[in-house]
């Protein structure tokens, strides 16, 4: 547990370093939506929040995203925000902005640190991942470079380069999230999580996705994810497990794991 | 999920087929140190209890033994009683008994049909398995055969090989409980069982042990493993969780991977 990376804010660790850190999803259509998911979601006290924002309605409006990221900043106090607009072909929804759109979208974001965290998927066009890792530099917001895979988990190996090519294309966190068809895929992707956080000098999440992996969103955290999706009010992925039901699990998981350090 | 063999007792499943069952072992010293452990334990509603007689003073006196065990039979009600005395080569307690004298005892406990299931270490002379494994037939007595290893988790082949052995010795149920070192070794025990589950005809339970193989304690059951230990009053091995503690993160788990099936 002790040399699992944490992941950085403005040159602190989330939440004082809090392992794992749980983060709800966002995944209202319109403002009002967002904001009510909002209010249901803050006393359930998650870590981190993420935006999704390929389900807002107005995606294609850059003046309404930014203004409604700041909205959710102001509504949700301290808590770190990720903005995410998940293209289609890795889980999220169809919209009107190609990746290169997107790309400019996330910049936008930067520019107006309308959001602590950005996610961009490390498949997208070299040009388009290093213009937002120079937008994100430069406004000292955290870079996640994901990849996810909803149909198959591949070897451990073929993770492991993943989350390696995520660093090397300038990450500050590497996520990888796979759908496992086996129970075996689901200890893969553990497996090459506990060698990936060995081998990168940046924080790592992962997990294995549906019902046949939703124990990794409880068990991963000793593996080396530093951070676990949970149900606020509504899932943004398969797998995903009410906040309470996840706090629970990992307090018990951790009391028994903890006595060996 | 479906294909996890369930322990039958006399032809049927234990506690109708709950999966997994969990077991609190008792490690009292004297009749009434037992028996106040059942009193205590009793509430927490165990699905099995493990007598550790290897724990009881008067191990070496068959009269009190025997006597014991049917006092406990008779405090427990309808609760299966696993007969064990782990040998101190497998983490047992240190006793006056050599290896025959206790498959001499566990023959004795099985006539006098004192316990539901017996515990017996497949690494003992192959003539006492035998001696051991007849008894419990003639006696509709279901027995483990089990291997413990406190120092270090074999590979997953020697892991297979393991439960491979312990059904063809005879056994009902296979167990096995090794020591991780690193959290690999806690996945290679979780592989070998899904791959015992897949191999073997008999039921079968695994755990990984110590802190770092808690968790194996939790979501063994996914992989197959049908029983799990968890302290009740004492624990009768490192890693073992609070009865309360465990049951609440089973339900999670479930709930969360239940919607697979």
């Amino acid at each position: 547990m002790n040399d699992t990376k944490r992941i950085m804010v403005r040159g602190a660790p989330i939440a004082s370093g809090r392992h794992p850190l749980v983060c709800t999803p966002l995944v209202g259509g319109s403002v009002d939506d967002i904001l009510r998911e909002v209010a249901a979601v803050l006393p359930k006290r998650p870590d981190v929040v993420e935006w999704r924002a390929d389900y807002f309605g107005q995606i294609a409006d850059r003046e309404a995203v930014i203004d409604t990221a700041l909205r959710i900043r102001d509504a949700v106090g301290g808590i770190p925000v990720i903005f995410t607009c998940r293209s289609a072909r890795e889980g999220g929804q169809r919209i009107a902005l190609a990746a290169s759109g997107v790309a400019e979208l996330l910049g936008d974001v930067c520019g107006a640190r309308a959001a602590d965290l950005v996610d961009f998927e490390l498949a997208n066009a070299a040009g388009d991942v290093e213009r937002v890792r120079d937008a994100a530099r430069q406004n000292g917001v955290t870079l996640i470079l994901s990849h996810h895979d909803f149909a198959a988990t591949p070897g451990a190996e073929a993770l492991l380069d993943t989350f390696r090519a995520a660093e090397r294309a300038g990450g500050d966190v590497a996520k990888v999230a796979v759908m496992p068809r086996t129970l075996e895929d689901v200890l893969t992707l553990l497996s090459a999580t506990l060698a990936a956080r060995a081998a990168l000098s940046i924080p790592l999440l992962s997990m294995s996705m549906g019902p046949l992996g939703s124990i990794t969103r409880m068990v991963g955290w000793a593996f080396g994810s530093t951070l676990t999706f949970a149900v606020g009010q509504s899932s943004s992925a398969p797998g995903q497990i009410p906040i309470e039901d996840l706090r629970t699990a990992l307090a018990i998981a951790q009391r028994a794991f903890g006595a060996e350090r």
